[in-house]
């Protein structure tokens, strides 16, 4: 028997897993440039951090999270989201007292556990961002410039970006209960007659076609914004227009978790699947009261590097053939060549050129098919007469041109090489 | 109330945040001259991997490890440690049956339920690297300086490198029969001396007095070491030395996980309390086959990132002041300025300067507040007749000069001035 990945996990492996790496460098660049700063918090939680915080009626919390109890009995939870987590380090470390906003990324896994299936696992890697302590409509809309500008740096042209606003506190109520009182007179099984109840707005997201053709006639929650939360949103897309960012506005998009209020956006690409999202957001003004916590009117999103990843593929992004491993391998014939190599090969790479050498006593046949593997443009081969003349053989892998390059040499005549 | 991390756990914040990353990107940057390939394995793996892998006698498999089951009743386990996950995807991933060695480094979190104290904590950073395939005594060294090469570019000074054997399965009997003999004969409580049954080399690494005492006698490996092991050993010494990577032998030096044979290191320093390791591996060539695998002889590394950022600390390395958020920061005073700072510091950002503004209608007084505390060398004012002459006001907030600068030419004259 031999072991698996968990079920509905996976690896990143070389090459994909170089080119997962520099996805998640570019959607992070901009946010270093905004002045965004790192924040790392633990993978797991207080499971109550997370009921409060993303809400106990939500399908996340209700069948989806990884709950365990330590060994002293606390109750433990693997983040299925980022957002809870950040609210809760800037208020046990007090960032909320000092300037405002607290501007916060971080990158890692998070782990839901959902049917397996195209682009949906149950960890996922994502790169979020969150902007804490200001109510500003310029704050949500320098947020979602920044998440384009990441698409945009990836090459990314199909990602479509849905805007659309949830109301606050004070408009919400009348929407809801306008809602609730359409979505009643729907012929609609029992479960989703329960999530009227609980959570209206989620109805509207039900993707099943014979809830959807009900939903023609459906209040719109623009429809029922207050004058502030109106002027807001109204705000946010003009920012937008300025910035040159294109976007659709979707009175239908609602999201997935209890805290937003306001902005809401999501950015989509065509060619995932079924799961269309690449990255989402909005404000969560509410979030750190419903911590404990003072009010902190708080913006956010996460970008789905995995699914970032995928989009790239389907838009034939990840063509060209994978870059080499090493620029210069190394290939000495006996025990003493071999010595000498491996203090080659360290000086090389002290200079800044990266280098591997064939291990484990391979003759010249197999060390060569190594050199070729590496993807290297040169080789260096080292036999014994070499070694006595202080010399080596430079070999241009690409058009088999052979040099003799004294041994103190060669790093300054590869330096000129491979830059 | 409000929350807190999970006890044993911590966050990571801005600036220390920025510097941890720093480090970590250090610690790779030899591996990646040296050819090693990126891997990323899920935070959690079959329980069993573990049990098999490192050994269900360790203290880490017995006592240490978060282990719950998914809602479909797989019992999963947090990984305590990196090398199991690597050769398990390596396994199932077939990467073996190519090139050898595999080269690849990781880095990510990793679990173990300790009792928390300074440089120990329940979850922990590390980078590291693994070279699977090969028994060639040139990987082994080339691990060990890549390590010390990481430590060195970050300007530390008092990490030192033990090295020792621990033989292989042809020598190792013989000497685990012969250290049982004499461990037999001490003067040990009842849990030491079940131990020497299952683990006796373990008991050589009890830290208490009263047992350290009575080992003063205690056979030691390298005097029982077979020819191959004992030149495979000498081999490894000598390509260090040849290196110019000074190393101390320490015949008492083992490691906590069962899978390692012939090389094993560690790197150690002073200033981290009583936990002193700032990383460590070695040699594990029969743990493939423990995992069901064929032979797979392999070395490898895992160096703790956070405690390398306390061994900066405490050789006094993080002392100067931390660096600015961003280099510019944008005051922009009423609402048509407002709109447009947004689009003129979004400008900056795309030419490749780092910037913030002022969020949340703050005034002159606080604005300026908010640029002094991001630690941006200059802020730009924008105020009503400053953007009737399209125009802005440049302020270099180190010596409080102040000049007029075209807004069309902000760009181009900031670039100049934050290289």
């Amino acid at each position: 028997m031999s072991f698996q990945a968990p079920k509905g996990t996976f690896d990143w492996l070389p090459p994909r897993s170089e080119r997962v790496l520099a996805v998640r460098e570019a959607l992070v660049a901009p946010l270093r440039l905004a002045g965004y700063g790192y924040v790392e918090t633990p993978v797991f939680e207080d499971t109550e951090l997370f009921k409060r915080g993303v809400g106990e009626s939500t399908d996340v919390v209700s069948k989806e999270m990884y709950t365990f109890p330590d060994r002293a009995g606390r109750s433990l939870t693997l983040r299925p989201e980022g957002t809870a987590s950040v609210v809760r380090a800037v208020l046990q470390h007090n960032l909320h007292t000092g300037q405002l906003p607290v501007k916060l990324w971080y990158s890692g896994s998070q782990f839901r556990y959902e049917r397996a299936q195209k682009g949906r696992y149950r960890h996922f890697w994502q790169v979020g961002a969150e902007a804490l302590g200001s109510e500003d409509p310029a704050l949500d809309a320098e947020l979602i410039v920044l998440g384009a500008r990441g698409f945009a740096s990836l090459g990314l042209r199909q990602v479509r970006l849905l805007v659309n606003s949830l109301g606050d506190k004070n408009c919400r109520p009348a929407y809801r209960a306008a809602l609730q009182e359409f979505l009643r007179g729907l012929d609609l099984d029992e479960d989703t007659r329960a999530r009227i109840e609980i959570n209206p707005l989620r109805v509207l997201d039900d993707k099943r076609p014979e809830v959807q053709a009900q939903l023609t006639g459906a209040p719109l929650v623009v429809d029922h914004l207050c004058a502030a939360c109106k002027s807001y949103h109204e705000e946010v897309r003009s920012l937008l227009t300025a910035s040159g960012v294109a976007f659709e506005d979707d009175p239908r998009l609602v999201r997935g978790l209890d805290y937003y209020t306001r902005t809401t956006f999501e950015f989509v690409h065509g060619g995932l699947g079924s799961q269309s999202a690449v990255g989402g957001g909005g404000r969560y003004d509410g979030l750190s009261e419903m911590l404990g916590g003072p009010p902190l009117p708080s913006v956010g999103w996460a970008l789905g590097v995995d699914r970032t990843y995928l989009a790239m593929e389907a838009e034939g992004l990840l063509d060209e053939a994978a870059p080499g491993r090493v620029q210069v391998y190394g290939v000495p014939l006996g025990d003493d060549a071999r010595r000498r190599m491996f203090l080659l090969v360290s000086e090389l790479r002290e200079a800044g050129i990266s280098a591997d050498m064939a291990f484990g006593g391979k003759g010249l046949k197999g060390a060569m098919k190594g050199a070729d593997r590496s993807g290297a443009r040169f080789a260096l081969i080292l036999g014994e007469r070499d070694l006595a003349a202080e010399a080596v053989q430079l070999k241009d892998l690409t058009t088999a041109e052979q040099t003799e390059v004294p041994l103190a040499q060669v790093a300054d005549v590869l330096k000129g090489k491979v830059q």
